[in-house]
């Protein structure tokens, strides 16, 4: 059944997790550039991590195409260590994907993300045809769906999904931002209009806050539909990181991104109570982005096992609410293995000299720069940037 | 060359990361038993694991044969899906390491660590008999050498040693102690003498602490080493948790284990400190425990490499000191492509609610407790936890 | 010169700080009635704080008046060791309040405050009779002006200022809100517009909350009177504590209310930052409550030292900026008598176990009950408890 | 009765709180110099400081004689408005104290404490002259017995013991020491055991450390005279902050001192467990120094008023555990009107940008410092400082 059979019949459809921040930690992507050309270089480490995901819970593997467009990887091709073409990326990518998604029950999702065309010359028809590029390859390897996804603008998000909606199948649509909106100064309920009027039937968040933050962006972007009176499906796939102290461009201002974010990792009960909220405001397509590894999707899967009647198959190696502690020897760590336990504990970070907020970096939330978008003196982060750089917000 | 032959060449060798902890979080091994079955289940998710580690830098593969002891195969029975054998469970994970170390420049350490048998009876004939009937697996598949690993308690490491040493192969032995002993009292420089009297060439500790505390064992180890003249390879693996606020017994006993550890987690930059504060001790055999990642590995390698004079494979897709990032868009985080910006760094959690420090369960850390312990009041564990329950510390 | 005169020709007015915490600490009030019986019981000790208010820079002295109205004292009766008559109070905080302003250039300023009658029956002659028989004694005693203060409804404040009005002295009127405005859901620029229509000159907040908070809800009650093209004077007043997480009622339902605060306590450079940021917003009589202590008051006048020409008296005692710290023996001390030292450090709290924030007790920040207020489903307090009740928010 | 009949007769003493500190804030003394002239120039504030402490339970008030030695003074003669003379300053603080003490049942003690001629020059006959000047005063003025305090050297210490003995009055003597001992490395036990050979019937600590680390340095001056078998009664003054993380010298060298120490202080719930504490190791002289305030000391003699059979005056203002919530209008602050509430409090800092630990300026803390000092190869503070200098640690 595809997407959107299963997304009607109401079921719980499953992401996957983040892989460029797994495979950075695995030694296979690069930090700066964040390119997937590991589907070539390395496929048996990105295959083993959709496997990973799959074993986890995830309904949907999305194809490893992550900053995967032409000029991205020509713009990083210097960190490439032998040139791989655009292409070869595309397709080794969806080969793996596909190869996995055979082992389970799951979909393929063929995912493009914003470009560096557009934030350099914003021509309409250049962005598209990079989109289009990657977009012949996935309808070669005839991958289930589609998703556009890491938008910042949703100018480019709506161009994006003009372009994957000229396959004929069903596409998906998620922006990188808060509930604050877009880059533009548009809002999360804007946003949601403009990509269904664009031809999205899912539409949703990605990456860049966390989970709480996030669901808050989807129930803008709900209320923003329903006052269009407009229907879609809604798709979370936030950050596995606390971020309550972002701005409006999200974790990469803090100052711990991206090579201290440690500490804000969350756990396991972080991710139940996330799928849980989640769940109640209506959000049906449930996954993660950077962060989440394969216990945070299966923590997902876990958390909605009643309501979806199974538990996946990791869950062999796991008990439920921490359960598999009830045999230990000391009648302390015993005492771990119940839900009230590990639902109120409030995990210490044996970081004695450190705080639990940072002050972001940039002009992103400082208040003065807040108020000049709200007054719509500065509308576009160029403007906004050069006013602060005059005024030293 | 062999690990005695690089160590007494001067060479360092880094060891490799926890693997019952990462192949938790990839769904492959269950947290309370901890047993490696994966070997045989999913020998795949094994191999892969591995090969990060090698692709790190790491010139040891340990085989997978942590708790691996009949007696705790048997005690843990019914975790396991389908019954597999002992033997098979270590002859599996001898293969799959060997497998690896052939990819590159590594040796293959078969390893031992304690058993449920010393737990409750203490008889020396029937713990040495298991440790025996692993040593045959890796002498049948011929391991280069042999490690005991994972030791509360002296005495039963001093009988892993013996046995181990009826090899004739090199042994190594690491005790999971902190600066206060081991669980009878016996301190880190007497465990270190015992150690080495009972055959170890090379000695130090491995997991239950972090790595400040660890090299601070290891330093009362080279002392009590100096002291009654004998010579022995030093060797650390400590956790990758920052764990300042633990008691005798280690992460054990803080209310964050096993599943709310994530705050704790250390950075990158956190193990190169220890990397190089090891190699000024004079430690040379340098790897992890318990949440170390192949990037934690990594950074043993990039702090080491000057010492070494090369970087490992997994570098490739690593700047030094964050130097990838020069390339940023955004000045500010443009800005973060130098060493002084993460060396100094002190990562917020975005935790507001959580705490720094832990109160550790159990009587580990209490006054009353230590003080009992110093008076030779209690000498061993029982009679300090029946104290305990007297006494109402 | 009277309060307007000052305020009319731009002087900048310092108002005094807490008396209720103040002289709790001293061992003169009692937490839970708050009652300023000491007026009478302990002359001295009042008079002290005063004369410390002084000195330390404030221009009006408050009469220690605080819930002295006759409702209150009765209910609190019990608490209060003989039976002393509201009159007493009354008359015995203005002779105080009045010979210590006769030290120095201080005005002395009459004050009222919400009465247990206002919230059991809401009769307003009722209500009046009881700010008027208060009113009688500031009167014959002749005070500068008044203050209708600590009110957490419009309702009853505007009938406060409506009684003080009969007097023809000048009246100012701050409401003990945040920035979510009055329990009746008005917001702070409507309860602006409220009070300056009744007859206030000056207007703002004091109490339940931290500076920075209190400063926002003065800039919107700037932006109500702007928008309703009113004029008055602005004033602040708030906690020496500082309280990000408190919910609409403010530091009340926070779990260290009252006898745990200690840790949000501000230093003496917070307040300096408060009074430089309430000068920019253009609010000229600045003072300070619960938790103000003579050195707080003291770094609003030494902030503002530039624009007033003059430092206070007790500056004598006190280096600006730590300057007096230049002389110490120790090289490291030394290097902290500079002002960038102290204005960027970030305080340690020496308490591992503590976080940072804490969860307000009661329904305070439910963002079920916030956006129940939003839908006006609920527009009292009473209401809005009930329904929290019912719906487990 | 005398102070030793108090407590031969087994009887608890409190002490009372800090002046220098308290009276900072109120805005009589400057911080640097630290000197009591308000004993002069405002002899209101100083006796009704004196008033608080004694209403708060303190059965012995300190002269306001603190750093009033004829060096000192001149030392910091030019922070002095008008030249006020050493015998000036004495005499008004026995004058102040003695006519409080008779309001009540307190004894008053004449205190010296370090001189800068000890730190210049060393001559015994000098330190000694100044010490002598100002027993004069004590005597003429016949207080009722003296203190030794606030010294950081067990030999000038001693002197000053071995001066105050030729009055024939009772001697205590405390040091500004934590459990590391003196600045010449001799350990508490050794400094209590010189203490009391020269005539101190009374030893303890005072000031530097928090009580937890204080009543340890105790315990460590107890086990001293044990293993002397000599016999003295035992006092402890400790601050009221929190300091953990400080280092050799105590809180002078926190970055917070002494201008951002407020998220340090000690609530009045922190005092009772150390009065508990104090009292369980036999300490029978407990008041506090730097940060107690009256409502701190009142703490003392609430947690102790079963042992002693009576509250002292100021708990008329003042409800055991918090009682007095018991009627407050809301439930849940009704709810925090017992004991285990506040006993079990972890009171948030409501500062989620800074840490909970510090590191200290300076030496202090450096681990290679105190192993140079183990090693003898320093045994001087200057020496130390030298090899720091040297050595970079």
């Amino acid at each position: 059944q595809g997407i959107l059979e299963r997304l009607d019949a109401g079921e719980i459809v499953i992401g996957d997790g983040g892989f460029v921040f797994a495979l950075e930690k695995r030694g296979y992507v690069k930090a700066g550039p964040w390119t997937p050309e590991a589907t070539v270089e390395h496929p048996e480490a990105v295959r083993q991590l959709h496997r990973e995901f799959l074993r986890a819970g995830s309904n949907v593997l999305q194809t490893f195409t992550f900053y995967a467009s032409e000029d991205k990887l020509e713009n990083r091709g210097n960190y490439v260590a032998e040139k791989i073409s655009c292409n070869k990326v595309n397709e080794a990518a969806c080969d793996i994907a596909r190869e996995v998604a055979n082992e389970g029950d799951a979909l393929v999702a063929g995912g493009v993300s914003q470009t560096p065309s557009y934030l350099s010359c914003k021509d309409k028809t250049e962005v598209k045809a990079a989109f289009r590029k990657q977009l012949e390859v996935f309808m070669k390897k005839n991958v289930d769906f589609l998703i556009a996804e890491y938008f910042e603008h949703v100018e480019e998000a709506v161009w994006a999904v003009e372009v994957l909606k000229e396959s004929g199948k069903p596409v998906a649509a998620t922006m990188c931002i808060g509930p604050e909106g877009d880059m533009h100064g548009v809002s999360p309920g804007q946003c949601a209009v403009q990509l269904v009027k664009a031809g999205a039937s899912i539409v949703g968040v990605n990456c860049h806050f966390d989970p709480e933050t996030s669901i808050e962006t989807v129930r803008l972007m709900k209320e923003g539909l329903q006052a269009a009176k407009l229907k879609a499906h809604l798709m979370c796939q936030p950050l596995a990181f606390h971020t309550p102290d972002c701005g409006k461009q999200g974790f990469i201002d803090l100052p711990e991104f991206p090579f201290g974010l440690e500490p804000r990792i969350a756990t396991r009960w972080d991710i139940q109570k996330y799928a849980r909220k989640a769940y109640d405001l209506g959000i049906r397509f449930i996954g993660g982005c950077c962060g989440f590894e394969p216990y945070h999707i299966r923590a997902i899967a876990e958390e909605l096992a009643p309501e979806r009647g199974f538990l996946p198959e990791a869950s062999e190696k796991h008990g439920t609410w921490g359960d598999n502690l009830s045999m230990h020897t000391k009648p302390w760590v015993r005492a771990r293995a119940r839900k009230e336990y590990w639902e109120n504990l409030k995990p210490a970070s044996g970081r004695p000299y450190c705080p639990c907020m940072s002050k972001p970096d940039g002009w992103g939330v400082t208040k003065g720069a807040k108020e000049l978008m709200q007054q719509k003196e500065a509308t576009t982060e160029q403007q906004l940037k050069e006013l602060f750089q005059k005024k030293k917000f």
